[in-house]
């Protein structure tokens, strides 16, 4: 058995029903740091509400969270034992029209940016749509601007066009917080060779995920799970795979309708799911809560990696992402100077 | 000659038309802060705007300007020679209807909001109104939550009843950055004795102000505006007055008509002028821009008053108070269990 216990476990992405008990849960999976979204489809006024919520929910439970903006802060929520929480959003529908946002946002730390959603948006495309005419004019502006402020770039849902273009022009190494290789579970969502080759040249991370429509489903066993961690790892080197679960603890049905179909459409849309399993998907028995973490490094070790390798994979590598990520380009130039 | 070199000049409000130019004048005249006006009418996604413009401004001036948030930036832009900018608005209209809106914006540097600007508002009621109901229900807890998060409370425009039941009701000091005694200059816009009292008794700072239309106009002489000062100083104690110049330096009449008339009337509204005199005043001859910031020094010291009682008024009396007014209510608690 590998001691989980030192590890700083560090989560790309989670989208669940935050409360009380569900931090408990992290907790007891040893969880240091989760990245929450904190916003799908909400323009800029409305994520501003999403923000104040959250600030509610830091200071309610200010015994067991603490919001992270820097690398120092997870470093601190590991030695306190609390929570960290990052504050992201799977859109730049915030940012509307206004490259001004981006510093503003950034400022009350959404330190992670998912370029769009499941749409075509001002900035690029999406993996769901026909044609993905990589990034715009103002997108271009938009990947600027993130990499001085250092605002993290998600590439998850994007599409293959957007994603290389943003690869090529980013001077900052990009993540991609919640998906796997599509040569092993095909799908829209999981993501291309030539994308993830193109991730490992800029340095990025790719979070692997347990979302159940991104696998092979609830029957997906710990083993095959595993595996292909280790086949990720095989093509994009130890240092550049995390975790990033997509979680959906405890989420409504209202909730996966607004998810999936925001203000965008009056028919019903499946995203990752289909007609035939329109609803949330049933996770696999080895990870029905955060409380089954642990779970994950067991397997891996289990498949023959070492601590330091089953380490990074479970937060040492975001860790490190985030640490240098979240820092302004002023501030990288400053460390830099200063070695 | 007093020598104003040494002392920590700040301004508690200004609402003028920045850039470099401006900027190189205030250093001119030793000013080390400016309050700067970021909001008169605008809503919660409008202050958005505001701010980001303000981001490019600190960014794009970086080597003359920074921003404060903290009493330590203050002592910073002192030490490094910067003109420290504080963010405030002349209204709580960014703050919307929504409660958890105040420390959002106090994330974002907005550390200064004046309750009302001349209109009756969701929180209290204007100086220009003809009934002041006081504080709203919804007011009382902006309030308390300004309080908490250690946002400063700004009375300036504010009505008597409001600004009773706020000096009543507010655990902390409050501002009125910028007014005069009406007992000397008798305007809506200036301060009732019963008002300044209770300030007092508050340990609030006032900030005499030298727009026109609230002293004597262009023709007040440097003497009887220090000689309001000193009745000031003698009616609040010297540590509780500032200077709160309301400079409107190079801005337009289009702003002008902004200022005063925002989108809640189609008919002329004067403001603090008149019929008669409805544009922008003259300024007297002795503070035509910042330049002049040292003669108000030289007149207190002309009119007998001590390097220090002049280092007080000039800022040293707004630094102690930002200083305190800018932590979160959380922090205060961990000074005085340290003390």
């Amino acid at each position: 058995m590998i001691d989980t216990k030192d590890m700083m476990i560090i989560d790309a992405l989670e989208l669940s029903n935050w409360d009380r008990d569900f931090v408990l849960m992290l907790q007891k999976g040893g969880v240091t740091c989760v990245h929450a979204c904190c916003g799908l489809w909400e323009n800029a006024r409305e994520t501003l509400s999403k923000v104040a919520g959250w600030h509610r929910f830091f200071e309610e439970h200010q015994d067991l969270v603490m919001p992270v903006k820097t690398g120092e802060d997870i470093e601190t929520a590991k030695a306190v034992g609390k929570l960290g929480i990052i504050l992201g959003a799977q859109n730049t529908s915030a940012l509307e029209d206004e490259l001004g946002l981006v510093s503003v946002f950034n400022e009350l730390g959404v330190k992670i940016m998912q370029l769009t959603y499941n749409n075509q948006n001002l900035i690029g495309s999406s993996c769901y749509e026909e044609v993905d005419p990589g990034l715009s004019r103002y997108g271009k502006n938009v990947i600027r601007e993130m990499n001085r402020v250092g605002m993290v770039i998600d590439l998850s849902h994007v599409g293959t066009k957007t994603s290389l273009d943003t690869l090529a022009l980013s001077s900052r190494p990009v993540a991609i917080t919640h998906a796997n290789p599509d040569w092993i579970y095909p799908t829209k969502r999981n993501k291309s060779a030539e994308v993830l080759a193109a991730l490992r040249e800029n340095k990025g991370v790719l979070g692997v995920c347990a979302y159940p429509h991104l696998i092979n489903g609830a029957s997906t066993t710990l083993e095959e799970f595993c595996d292909m961690i280790s086949q990720t790892v095989e093509f994009m080197g130890v240092d550049h795979v995390g975790i990033g679960t997509d979680l959906t603890h405890n989420m409504s049905v209202d909730f996966l309708a607004w998810m999936r179909m925001g203000r965008w459409t009056h028919e019903i849309d499946y995203g990752a799911g289909s007609k035939s399993s329109p609803g949330w998907p049933e996770w696999p028995a080895w990870f029905q809560t955060p409380v089954d973490f642990p779970n994950i490094a067991q397997g891996l070790a289990a498949r023959g990696m070492t601590y330091d390798e089953v380490s990074k994979i479970m937060g040492g590598n975001w860790y490190r992402f985030f640490s240098e990520g979240f820092k302004a380009e002023k501030e990288l130039e400053k460390c830099v100077s200063l070695t």
